[in-house]
């Protein structure tokens, strides 16, 4: 059976970023740059003042209290921008183009404006004060930003900055989602003998989301070779394709032999708990995961296994949650003979981490689940991690 | 003038959670619960087998190679279960209710089925094994989650275990954008003398969807009082208002005017670098903005005072970025006087921070802005901060 780094490494080494795509850059937020981005333009485009205030030639105003005549003003955005005059000064806005003939700028808060329309400066002027020169923030022609760089919103503006309305990117996986079983019901309903609420299909999605997916079908299947046949069909061309069930040793569970109609496995077990039954395969361009049905496995096996493939997906060079090491503020044991990765809170303070296994570790165990904030890795020859020793933890959150 | 710390202050005590509302489940990931989940029944909600295998008495299979006689089947999900007749074993499947009278499962890896529709146990069977008892989970009546919790995908997945459709959450924030400026063109169109990109809308739309928001208009501005009224007037009913631009002290920066016919402001400026004109106040309900239009001042001042209050409307207690403290790589240099907040790159290693400043400063910087991770806090009374010292430092990402 292979091991969670055997079966991660299979994983990674069969999944490719999608195609890129041209997107609008309001949708691009996050998302990885598969283009490198050079400037059309210099950033500014022209020398513009950078405060309210007077421009001038600063030969003119050597010390404080010069008073000049004021002879127009020059407003951001304005189309035609007058030459400024010897022995004048102009009215200027922040952001507006430098005049022809002008080196400097005084701030508003440095003038007295005079009545008959001449403004006195409170202090002297020096070459490109307050002036941002053309190109000052990027040169024409220069890399701004590298293909593989994530979309942070700085990095947003500066796409739109330098001229781009579109950016190519890895565009976010399609997911389609199917969940088996005969004893699931959607919540808002009410439970008969036997049932039980679909969970799984509401937790994978929105692992999927926090993961950067798009949840384009959330299914339900019965166990049934027909039901799972019909259900699997309807999710063809999807980027990926998980199901939540049906994949175990048991006779009602058809997962396999109806994804094996249509695509190939690569694996349907790895060593570890929770999650032993766990495949991974593609149907035509279609990355595959048959999760297991209990809802921890499911959770977990999507941290370990779909998370890092839906991050390849998207183009992002790190797949993986943080890994680090923690002390155990109290034991873990476990069942030796697979590597396990136990719920658990990590707790950050003075820059050590600190780890606590928590007490209910069964697959069901939903409840305790939620609390977690970290995975507990203990290694398949273990019994127990003892209070005080480190760990290697997955960090969730 | 007020310092960052009271201005963020101020804020905060003005802006409270939005009104919880009934949302669907699938749209309530990373919202914060309003309410407390309290489970109506037991998880699970009645015994179920934890593995694919037979059901037994336990104390009819006291040894290794017991064989009994298979009297039926029970998947998951059968809406009438059989009893287990004494002397028989049924056979079950993950999930499935326990039949009455069997109080152990025996794994089917551990059995061998016979000719005949007999099967071989070889192993015996302890009292519970592979059961799992009702209520193991979450009994009935017991608190899931507590209001306050954020919506991580377990917990999303737990309410739906227990039968949520919907929660009562704390909305997304609706935020209408202004960006004002007549120089400002949308990227994708060619730029005149004058002109340059509107990337202020584009960056603001990114950092309100990045914090949970949900942006319902990007408009621009002129720099005219009727420009801004049509659409300050077309933002009415918005939970928050950003106008970018505007709020300086020049002749052409009338949001502040335009504002105060409809609202109320609360304070115009404050003592940081970059970002000293920013205006805080309240138009009805809609919490209101005014942002320098400076590319990095208007990044900067979403990050420490927008942000803070989008995640207060969304009932995060967290409000602000991680405030770390790190060493420095570099000296950091500023004009002392105001608080100033530089743009930087940290790095962690073994648990330590190493901070680094970004050389070029300028509030107009964009290019070197989206390089940053980190704003550097320099106190407003200190020019320089010396490589090896330690300072504060806010992580951005």
């Amino acid at each position: 059976m292979l091991t969670y780094d055997e079966a991660l490494a299979r994983i990674l080494a069969q999944v490719t970023p999608l195609p890129a795509a041209e997107t609008r850059l309001e949708h691009a937020l996050g998302l990885v740059l598969s283009e490198t981005i050079v400037s059309p333009i210099d950033l500014p485009p022209f020398a513009n003042s950078s405060m309210d205030g007077f421009a001038v030639r600063a030969a003119e105003v050597q010390s404080p209290s010069t008073t000049l005549p004021i002879a127009g003003d020059i407003p951001a955005g304005a189309l035609s921008i007058p030459a400024l005059r010897p022995g004048t000064t102009l009215r200027i806005m922040t952001g507006a183009p430098m005049p022809e003939g002008a080196d400097a700028v005084i701030p508003v808060e440095e003038t007295q404006v005079q009545p008959g329309g001449s403004v006195t400066f409170l202090t002297a002027a020096a070459l490109g004060d307050c002036v941002r020169p053309a190109g000052e923030d990027v040169i024409a022609g220069s890399v701004v930003l590298t293909a593989g760089t994530r979309l942070r919103p700085a990095a947003i503006g500066l796409c739109a900055a330098v001229g781009r309305s579109t950016v190519r990117v890895s565009p976010r996986p399609r997911v389609a989602i199917i969940s088996t079983g005969d004893e699931l019901v959607p919540p808002g309903q009410a439970l008969k003998q036997g049932q039980i609420y679909n969970s799984n299909l509401y937790s994978l999605a929105a692992q999927v989301e926090e993961a950067g997916g798009i949840v384009t079908h959330r299914l339900l299947a019965f166990d049934t070779p027909e039901s799972l046949r019909e259900v699997f069909d309807q999710c063809a061309g999807a980027d990926l394709l998980l199901t939540s069930g049906g994949v175990s040793v048991g006779d009602f569970d058809y997962v396999k032999a109806v994804f094996a109609e249509r695509g190939t496995v690569d694996f349907w077990r790895v060593a570890i708990r929770p999650g032993k039954p766990l495949a991974f395969g593609h149907w035509g361009d279609t990355v595959f995961f048959g999760l297991p049905g209990n809802p921890v496995s499911s959770l977990v096996t999507f941290e370990l296994f779909v998370r890092p493939a839906l991050r390849r997906l998207l183009g992002h060079s790190d797949t993986s949650r943080p890994l680090i090491s923690a002390h155990l503020s109290e034991e873990a044991h476990h069942n030796p003979g697979r590597q396990s990765f136990l719920r658990a809170v990590a707790v950050q303070n003075a820059g050590e981490y600190t780890v606590r296994p928590l007490p209910r570790q069964g697959s069901g165990m939903l409840g305790a689940a939620a609390e977690a904030n970290a995975l507990l890795i203990v290694p398949a020859d273990l019994s127990v991690l003892l209070a005080g020793t480190t760990a290697d933890v997955l960090l969730l959150d």
